[in-house]
């Protein structure tokens, strides 16, 4: 579901809704000719036949240090954008390609230097280039689901100020690098642990499809023939010149931006009038990548919620100022408009992941009765009730199944892990966050594994984590348990961290196996690198945030370069939680209701019609996200949209080849950018000269001033 | 010699400096790839047999409404081009090219649609397609020797006042669209009758190669071979997209330049301190266009010469400030820094004229000399002695032949057209300048034909047209004659212009006979075109300028957008002419020699050694335009440079086909905006937006300044 807050990027979160698995795994369906060398769907007995004379290496010679070597520089970079997108807007598009690309293309240097001089003892294998991916995915995964632009950060002061209530130091926990990463270590292992029993059952049983996790093993595997070595080249050239270009530009954009709303940023591409209301192109590459990866109705759902809200709804409800708010209360203030603003994209968010919240329970349960119905391997169906797998066994199904049951990971251990990990967090956490009780922590252990099943089989299925939706549950249940005073809301937002930890990391971990089942990677190696790549996320994502938090002062301000738009939803969502809808302004709250289940019809009608009318309905939650931070990253996104869909009618098949990469360099570029931007202004190396946009009328003024001087 | 304040924008334009034909004419080079279908000079024989089914329209069929309508249009096209380059810095690269792709496309759409119609009477020829490349550039060329950026605004008052005597009114004559318009009908056709006698000798028997006007009619040629207009349509399709961008572009700028220096005109590229100095990439698409066109060497000598200027010798003497001269004056007075800017350029433009007025001069005496002592059609070499015709007469050369020598022009009507615009002339412009006796003219008129000759004969040879060279010729005589006082300076500049369009036009019917009798023009479809051609320049181009006079106020104002460089360089050489070095700053003589020797010197030296040596030596007349108005348009022609240059690191012969379209669109693209601005700007439509830089301190004062109002 990767466009939304409920964003995570992992390998299920690049398509938007579920059902439309053909549209909404775009990237996926693009990525398929890179792969399609013999080794589609129904010639797949290739695959396998392909590479059987390559030995396969046992599960310990697949984690290799070389891997995980690239593995961490990869995982840093990620993190990196991640922390970007969290803290500017929340959408977070799958970096899974970028990830399956670089890290072959990084250990492919490697090995092919080490071969020049003669020291290669091992050569490259599919199954470590799966191990890589794992371990970045498992590791640039915590800088979403660690929440720091969502609940973590939401704890700080720094957003609590923006909020009516609550703002008391109990309810408030500032952002510490110590405690953060302790946080991390605490709750991000027992999603590892809860679901791995259930393994086979998942994969080989239910044989549930996780597009992302077979799309990443197509690439993958493509890679590893010659002819996909070839193209992965091409696209990794493409990517490399666009990261360097993009990297570039934002070193070059740096210069000018010597100063509050100086640069490219603030370009008032559309005018003056249109970027007081937030309409103009800013000139990053980021957002025109992600608009690129994304699907064109997600683009298209962005700039619709950006035009009814800042184009209609925002000015309208200004005219009423004085009258539905007060009139002395400053544009940022929650009481004022910009409770219409949070608020509004709450209700559409809320019912938005509700209605899909049930739509894939449902699903999920159903399947699940069918098949112990059954009792027996008969077919399991996709969401469209179509026929996933025959009975017939392929040749490299066989080969797969064999090679997947041949490691095992003993149930004991996976158990004992929980149970041990379980305790530690239980009589840890609540000494981190005092509000969080012990009883809290013991109950969400309780219910998370059936809520990771839920999600993991939901991911199978529809390749949609909902991991910030339970995450919600767990706000508003242990926020309305806590109840109001003495840090309730601190409660619920450290609980949303537990819930989305397990919840999220059990997914990815399923998905990681799929991808592993179909390039014959042990599922040991895969555990392994998933820990292996967890430790390094719950290092590296604080840190990465904490050097965002240290080096751009206003993270977490409303209409900065970093408005960390989630952190606030998030705490005002628990507020609501604690306390129900007080302090709202006038008519707020009809309007939610109204938002709320215009979002749930909307959903409804997207089922209900057939795909082709349903693909052009916009989705909801997308729209929601300009609500509150502005339409100006839905211009960039929807020029991204428009450079694929001209490119696509010109040259289609070069379009799904080399779009991607192109997306990828320009998403990978800027967010490593980023890295000496943030240096920079730790170091206190402030830019030279302010890019500024006057009308002209105050032009004229500032040039007498300038000359008066 | 396509790129000085001596450039001419005619098919001889292009390249920079004689001898070295093979790097100079790197346009012509470049094209001949488009045109080599089997029409290498190797394969000579097939052109004209390729040709021999299609039939030849008669002289008067030639001459079609639509070639005359398309070519009004271009024309208009082209001199807004031109007189932008004149009053920006005065650089003009040719625009045959583009002259000749866009008269192609349009007669061809033309044509096309009334196929379809089923209304078309008559195919559209190789000759027509002539005809409008003739009375295009004839047009167009107007606006170059019109003297609009050089002599003829040099007459008014607004560089008058620059300059530090000659202000009294005697010495002025402001542009006024009348006197204009009649000077030009007055001047720009004697030109087209001094050498039309001399056509057969100089195309047949001297076999002279006109570099230029042989690549034009290779290119029309090709056009008109099946797959060359395939190969046209491709660069067609090109240029067009590029014009679009470009053109675009120029509005897009438009919106953010609500004032002084504001926009991207003024972007400090390489930094606040960079752009003091003149250093910064001022976003313009013409000048990288031109950069793509002109020989590399001519970009790196223009961007040296920027260097060892505005980045080392200004900044040096502007240290001298009250020691070599009055710390009072201003930036731009002549006694000042501005005065060694405007001089030193001077010395170096002279030297560098005066060396190759005396080589061309010395080679085409000797060669006529060793024509007549051989007493018979002997082979005549080229500037580098290498025998150019074969006595074996090819059947395209009899061919040719045979058709240059059916339509002839009486000689009884070239000379009595010569005496009679003679006389009406030498009665007539002393009434429209006072000071400029009859006598003057009169004289002029009598060398004219000569000297005429001697720069057709040249170009020739080395494609290089010496016109502006003689223009400064007659300043010097004629203001040394006319003598200080009394109008002397006016006196100077009008007999400039009159040299000037007598020699320059001759020149370029020479170059179009050539083309003729390689494209199997008829000579008197040609002249005839050269005539309409030039009535409408004489109309447009004076038009054109008064709506950039009139639109933009500070045209000829140092520092502005449209600085005009030359006619301050052309008044003050007038100004020397009458009075000598009088009233220059301290020491600024002593440097004058120097550069004058010194680009006598290097131009010694790019002589007598090996052109692979020599191709990297650079060229002074070149390094002297900078020096005047800053480096920042060789920074924009630096990267043209560079963007050719690895593009024909990747692909040299798709640079070749394509690069000379690529750049003929940005150039063509940002001229045609420049006519929307005018109107805009006469319309007193002011942009709404200015894009301001300001150093990060000032910022935070403006900033206190705003947020006080």
């Amino acid at each position: 579901m990767g466009i939304s807050e409920d964003t995570k990027p992992n390998p299920q979160s690049d398509a938007y809704e579920g059902e439309e698995m053909v549209e909404t795994t775009g990237l996926r369906q693009r990525n398929r000719p890179n792969s399609s060398n013999g080794e589609s769907d129904d010639q797949d007995l290739t695959v396998e036949q392909a590479f059987e004379s390559k030995p396969i290496p046992g599960w310990r010679e697949q984690l290799t240090f070389r891997a995980f070597f690239v593995a961490f520089f990869l995982s840093v970079l990620f993190n990196v954008i991640v922390m970007k997108l969290n803290l500017t807007t929340g959408i977070i598009p799958s970096l899974n390609v970028s990830a399956g690309l670089l890290g072959f293309f990084f250990v492919r240097m490697w090995t092919v230097a080490l071969e020049k001089w003669g020291m290669l003892k091992h050569p490259f294998t599919r199954q470590e280039n799966t191990v890589i991916q794992t371990a970045v995915v498992a590791a640039y995964g915590l800088g979403y689901s660690g929440g720091f632009g969502s609940y973590m950060f939401g704890m700080s002061s720094r957003i609590a100020k923006q909020a009516t209530e609550a703002n008391d130091p109990r309810d408030i926990k500032d952002p510490k690098l110590s405690w953060m990463i302790g946080f991390m270590f605490l709750v991000s292992f027992i999603g590892l642990f809860a679901l791995v029993p259930l393994r086979k059952i998942m994969i080989i049983d239910y044989k549930l499809i996780y597009p992302s996790g077979t799309a990443t093993a197509y690439l993958i595997n493509s890679f590893h023939t010659p002819e996909g070595a070839k193209l992965a080249m091409k696209q990794v050239k493409l990517l490399g010149k666009f990261f360097v270009g993009t990297f570039l530009w934002g070193f070059f954009q740096w210069f000018y931006t010597g100063g509050d709303s100086c640069g490219f940023a603030n370009f008032p591409t559309l005018g003056l009038k249109a970027y007081d209301n937030r309409f103009y192109f800013d000139f990053s590459p980021t957002y025109v990548g992600v608009g690129m990866i994304c699907p064109h109705i997600v683009n298209i759902s962005v700039l619709l919620g950006g035009i009814l809200s800042w184009g209609l709804m925002w000015p309208l409800i200004n005219n009423k100022k004085g009258e539905w708010y007060s009139a002395s209360l400053s544009d940022t203030n929650l009481q004022g408009l910009q409770g219409y603003r949070v608020f509004i994209a709450i209700a559409l968010i809320l019912g938005d992941g509700l209605y899909n919240f049930v739509k894939v329970m449902s699903r999920t349960l159903f399947a699940i009765y069918k098949d112990w119905k059954s009792k027996s391997k008969l077919p399991i169906t996709d969401c469209d009730n179509n026929v996933v797998s025959s009975e017939t066994v392929s040749f490299d199904d066989k080969r797969r199944t064999e090679l997947f049951l041949k490691d095992q990971i003993p149930k004991k251990f996976a158990l004992g892990g929980y149970v041990c990990v379980a305790i530690i967090s239980i009589v840890t956490l609540p000494h981190i966050f005092k509000p969080l009780k012990w009883y809290y922590i013991l109950v969400a252990y309780l219910f998370a594994p059936i809520l990771a099943f839920c999600n993991a089989y939901g991911a199978g299925l529809t390749d949609w984590s909902l991991a910030s939706t339970y995450g919600k549950l767990a706000i508003f249940t242990i926020g309305a348990w806590a109840g109001k005073g003495d840090g309730g809301v601190l409660a619920a937002l450290a609980a949303c961290g537990v819930m989305m930890s397990i919840v999220s990391t059990a997914s990815d971990l399923m998905q990681d196996f799929k991808t592993g089942y179909m390039t014959l990677a042990s599922p040991r190696s895969m555990f392994v690198s998933q820990i292996i790549g967890t430790v390094m996320g719950c290092v590296i994502a604080p840190c990465v945030f904490w050097l965002f938090y240290k080096a751009f002062n206003d993270i977490g301000v409303s209409g900065s370069e970093y408005p960390s738009p989630n952190a606030i939803v998030f705490r005002n969502m628990a507020i609501i939680g604690v306390d129900g809808f007080g302090s709202l302004p006038h008519n707020c709250l009809k309007l939610c209701y109204g938002f709320f289940f215009a979002a749930v019809l909307i959903n409804l009608i997207r089922d209900l019609v057939p795909m082709k009318v349903s693909q052009f309905i916009p989705i909801p939650m997308a729209m929601a996200i300009p609500f509150y931070i502005g339409p100006y990253f839905a211009i960039d996104m929807f020029v991204g949209s428009l450079i694929l869909f001209i490119w696509e009618k010109i040259n289609k098949l070069q379009a799904g080849q080399f779009g991607p990469a192109v997306a990828s360099g320009m998403i990978c570029g800027d967010g490593l950018w980023t890295l000496p931007q943030s240096i920079l202004s730790l170091a206190k190396v402030n830019p030279p000269i302010c890019m500024k946009f006057l009308s002209r009328k105050m032009n004229v003024k500032v040039d007498d001033f300038i000359s008066s001087l």
